[in-house]
């Protein structure tokens, strides 16, 4: 079996590991207030530009988003995000189990716009309505779409405009930055808060979350303890994320997302070139090709994909993600199979 | 002024007053534990035709339906509701500050489909997403329109069909009763549980929220007073639904609505005759006309009412809400100013 | 049966009544935006000698500490209390269920003194801990004793000291005016919020809260709505509090309490003069007497009253509260009573 | 610096590293579905002698504390523990963040008994106060003190009478199955559900919830998702506990734990000797001596460890922890630093 299923099937790229054997006897305060953890922080703050940003590394998206959006947030607070957003669908409900309610945006490819900002802001004049206060997006989106600077600074404009917080899920960060998106400098400007997605770009897990609003920074890890994240043994978060921005740039971070980018790519031009289409163009490495029923179900027994959608009674749109980890034989095997089906 | 605005802008019916003045110095057992309240509960039974109901009278209406989920439903689950729905709209989160999302569906005159229900189920496979397990629907609507009694039935079928309870906010219940709505029992069969609004139907305050279900029933005071809404003086509370349900059938509560939606059937047909559309096709005391601009700026000085939309540029949408209050003195004031501006 | 039950036993003053009834068709906004809230809001502000206050109204004392303490701390604050407040004991977790931790001290007589205030935050120094961000403390207390004006100064004083806000629920604060304790101005310079309890003393219903710290200030309506504790018929809470401080300094207020604290004492100077011990010293409208049970028993068919505690096998300390609504005769006729029975 | 400060201050045991390493790049599905996580499931089903209990591995303790607390209460229970137990003091507020209430309750050497739980039970009678429905336990203890099978016993006996439920917290289960307290079936025999400490027994993270209760069972990953607690590569969390419980018995898992307590007394004895008292009589990897001032100030340099207490002016105890890893070389170079302090 050939996995697209997802972009956390394997474990860590094999630098990690071996920074984890290395130090797995040398004795650590507890609680991410170790060397390692330190340096990572130190680390981010030089990649993005910005050394007066806290740095708090957590263990997973579902994880971080809450906590955050819960930190951020007086309990008559919204957050705004398109309807597919991963907090609107994916994560049961736990920013609502926090007490807050996610305005929910209709977003032409996974892409909240200022005008989609604008609008729920309108919806919600008085207090016998939620108070939309912050904004969120995911970078890249569910559907592997990218915004683009100018994009995400037109949000940050709207957001000044009408007082929000600017909120970005980074859990594929790492595939944006690599598809020329903002870069993390320009993130680290234009967002009160994000997070650098670790768990889907090399690591066994670990989101490190930005705050750059002072606003936002008093007393964040009474947040983290009380909503069950923070680590006991911290230093591996730490000990991760200083491998993965070993180099102070986000340079070899960006690399392994650059590779699974590539492998995307060249299913989406082999797939394309056997005249399939995408329900969206993805450059990036999540891809939404559409076969006809048939071709899926002679693909399944040996290719791992999620379902994604019925675009009609004969066709079936598929997800195809790839990884750091993905072979370049993969990519080809499938295409391979798929030009024998045509 | 002349208000159309809201069914609540006057206090009580007569008769209350006089028993909350008969009444005041007699001395009473507090948290609805006296006499009045008993009674209160025996005759709503009566009226409902269920002697093993519980019944419970809150004070306000968001109050009724934030305690009544956060009691029926584990963390994890969510309620169905259209998007126009009181609890998605006009609660300032209330369900979402008690941990759990509504589900909200597009929903033609703001009534729910088992077409809907059956899609939103359908979008919630699995634990990475909440969990359905309630339908929440409201008769009259946020439109004035009502559920027929076939309507509900298919909405029990597959509610029962998908394991969902089925609760009905009654805050506008009168006007569904008397514009021939399923009954008090014929409801009592058909949900779980559903509220008997008093505010908006000749009492100062109080909903009565009866519980059919048994599994519902368990401890439900503990969640009335965690909530904030067990009132001290819960007697005021029973007072008022036994003056409202005096008969033991429901007949006197349901003769104020009748005169609400007469009143505002009158200005329908009022309206109607001088050409102006509506929204949607009310049969009950809120009625949705739409107007050139200049009429409604023209009755703006004289006349209480909500804006409701703006379907075009030249034209706005307004609520007209009558209520047992309301003397016809007033509906013919507002037609003949109409009629003047025509 | 003369009841000593509780101060909410009776309905309300006469004149709150008259007040209702010769408003109850007059047509008012919703929602607390009409003029006798106004009015009722400005009247409060001249008692207390703060025109910059901000005044909300609510219907019930466990909903109004749960909408406050819920509005003024983050998600990891807590709240100190004495282990017999309230909110630790009688609100059915209401603070707990909007995410908030109470942390209780023993007081002695029910009063938190600088000295456990300071314990509490010492022994929480860091983010393994909630951080203690508010005193509650209740005017008068639980047994009925009272907070001198020393002995909030003495609070405020810790709590500039340390960060602290100070809230005081004033379920019973008339009881604490008439007997002497800190005025309303001196509270409203001492506190940060505090509420003026009306259920307990002559209204049906309904809570004044005073915000004087304007960090509390802002959206507060929103957490009143979202709470459940937005009264659709707000006037109604506005023309209560209109009556009870009409001579805009709090005088017919307190008389109303000043009633009820000598009934009070006139019973604890009777049952004191046939020998019989109090649990503790309480100079308002609660009184503590310790009987042998023989006596409780002999005294409860006519008498309601409740059980306290069992301060050794043969003796029963009971309740004995009295409100403004008590007539003397039904002190003398219980005084009577115990005197037949020594 | 030689560290007795905690026991999670080091990675894993070994074979767990090898295990990572080895299937680092075999691809599994995510969140738990792995062939690794069904088996490290089987393997402690296996362990405890019920292949009918459900087994979630989850993060962390506090997470996993406030996951299974949330999902086995209704909104207005609440859970009774030791007044020193981590919930009621080391979560920062976890559980109350949850909605629910800890119920503290004053428990010599942090041990809860029966008539402890009874107490709690009696002083809550009604539904102006919450509910008790759980009791919380921690083997070991939080000053390292072991319940006996007996107490156990009659805990479960009490929770049976007063219809509770029976929670175990075994974030250091494995000392105390080392030091003789019951075993694992045992505990699948007397509790409703508890978990087996990872984190601070040779793994890198990961505590196994245990679920016997058949009705705490159902959609539980529901709520493991909604709190955060799902990770992505949760066959990390399968292959811990397969290497843990490698053996289907708990043998290996056990005798990581019994050096760990054998480097204790082995101090215990050994600080004994010297004269000096304990806080209290731990059999088991935390040993709380009492020493002068002094003595601690000379120690600090060269050895990590926590303050616990000062019991008097000139006395500190502190907390020496000894884990799977303390090398018997560290424990005698803190007794000979002792003794030439003496």
């Amino acid at each position: 079996m050939i996995r697209f299923t997802n972009d956390y099937s394997e474990g860590c790229h094999p630098s990690i590991l071996e920074a984890m054997a290395a130090t797995n006897t040398e004795g650590n305060p507890g609680y991410s207030t170790d060397p390692h953890s330190a340096r990572a922080r130190r680390l981010i703050q030089a990649a993005i530009g910005r050394p007066d940003a806290d740095v708090h590394i957590l263990v997973g998206g579902t994880q971080t988003n809450a906590t955050a959006i819960a930190a951020f947030l007086r309990p008559y607070e919204a957050v705004i995000a398109a309807t597919s957003a991963h907090i609107c669908v994916h994560e049961t409900g736990a920013i609502e189990a926090t007490g807050h309610k996610c305005i929910a945006c209709p977003a032409a490819d996974g892409k909240l716009t200022p005008a989609a900002v604008r609008a729920a802001v309108a919806a919600h004049p008085d207090e016998h309505m939620v108070k939309p206060r912050m904004v969120y997006i995911s970078q890249t989106t569910e559907t592997g779409t990218l915004y683009t600077l100018a994009e995400v600074q037109a949000l940050r404009a709207v957001c000044d405009e009408l007082g929000l917080l600017l909120y970005l899920d980074g859990a594929r960060l790492a595939a944006g930055l690599a598809a020329g998106g903002p870069s993390l400098p320009e993130l680290a400007r234009l967002c009160d808060a994000f997070y650098i997605g670790g768990t889907k770009n090399g690591a066994l897990f670990g989101e490190a979350l930005v705050l750059l609003n002072d606003a936002l920074k008093p007393d964040f890890r009474y947040n983290i303890k009380q909503r069950g994240g923070m680590l006991a043994k911290g230093w591996l978060l730490g000990i991760q994320f200083e491998t993965l921005f070993r180099d102070g740039t986000g340079a070899f971070y960006t690399s392994l997302a650059a590779h699974a980018n590539q492998m995307a790519l060249r299913l989406k031009a082999g797939i394309a070139a056997l005249g399939y289409p995408f329900a969206c163009d993805s450059v990036t490495n999540q891809q939404f090709p559409i076969f006809p029923d048939g071709v899926v179900e002679a693909l399944a027994p040996d290719f791992g994909f999620e379902f994604s959608a019925k675009p009609d009674a004969a066709h079936t749109c598929i997800r195809l993600v790839t990884s750091w980890a993905t072979p370049e034989a993969s990519v080809d095997a499938f295409l391979e199979a798929l030009r024998a089906l045509a």
